[in-house]
């Protein structure tokens, strides 16, 4: 999909918190939360497909599911960083008991050969302003 | 500042490239660069306010800065995580060579304990559509 849809759409659905990103994660605000994959390189596609399906699916059903970007680390395709934002605590939660996510867990568990998540807090987010 | 102006400047900026996200990094299109910090906490608030002010200035001054996203992880908050959208390779090349990051560079060089900067290639990047 392209970037417009990505950055309009993530707007529409956060911008009503009306809330300072340094307060998003102390309060019912927008979560992010960072993954750390390492897939085995000889399951690689197979794990593309099935990952990019589930994100497909989140964003498609889980109203709470903002954004799920993913890049590789350049050089190494099989090293993936996910940055991930979410509604608020509540809509992460459910994600992570969604039947698309439990279903990607069960398919791709021989595919990875290391996972890190991590919770954040706000640091400081910044965009362009007009 | 607000997720608001956060996202739909963001779109302002990306929309008009019209690539598909999975070609940016092959294109003239989006670049992402994650950055891994550990600064050290003794210093944090100055560290903290200088990184601040600078990614502040540089969404202010270059038009090629999208959006420079930090969190740091729960429970560290000294370890932080940069999520950086340039508009291009050349906007990237710009904003390593403007003076405030020079001048960051420079204020903040005896806070930092460690630095990891990664390239990136786009894998997949899904948001919500309408």
């Amino acid at each position: 999909m392209g970037w417009r849809n990505l950055f309009m759409v993530a707007a529409s659905i956060i911008a009503p918190l009306a809330i300072q990103p340094a307060m998003a994660q102390e309060t019912n605000g927008p979560v992010i939360r960072i993954a750390e994959l390492v897939i085995d390189p000889a399951q690689m596609a197979a794990y593309s497909a099935a990952v990019k399906e589930e994100m497909e699916e989140s964003i498609r059903v889980e109203p709470g599911v903002v954004a799920l970007y993913a890049v590789s680390i350049k050089g190494r395709p099989n090293h993936l960083r996910f940055f991930e934002m979410y509604a608020d605590q509540a809509a992460y939660e459910s994600h992570r008991t969604s039947p698309h996510f439990k279903k990607y867990v069960e398919v791709t568990k021989h595919m990875i050969r290391s996972r890190e998540l991590f919770e954040t807090d706000d640091f400081q987010l910044s965009a362009k302003q007009r």
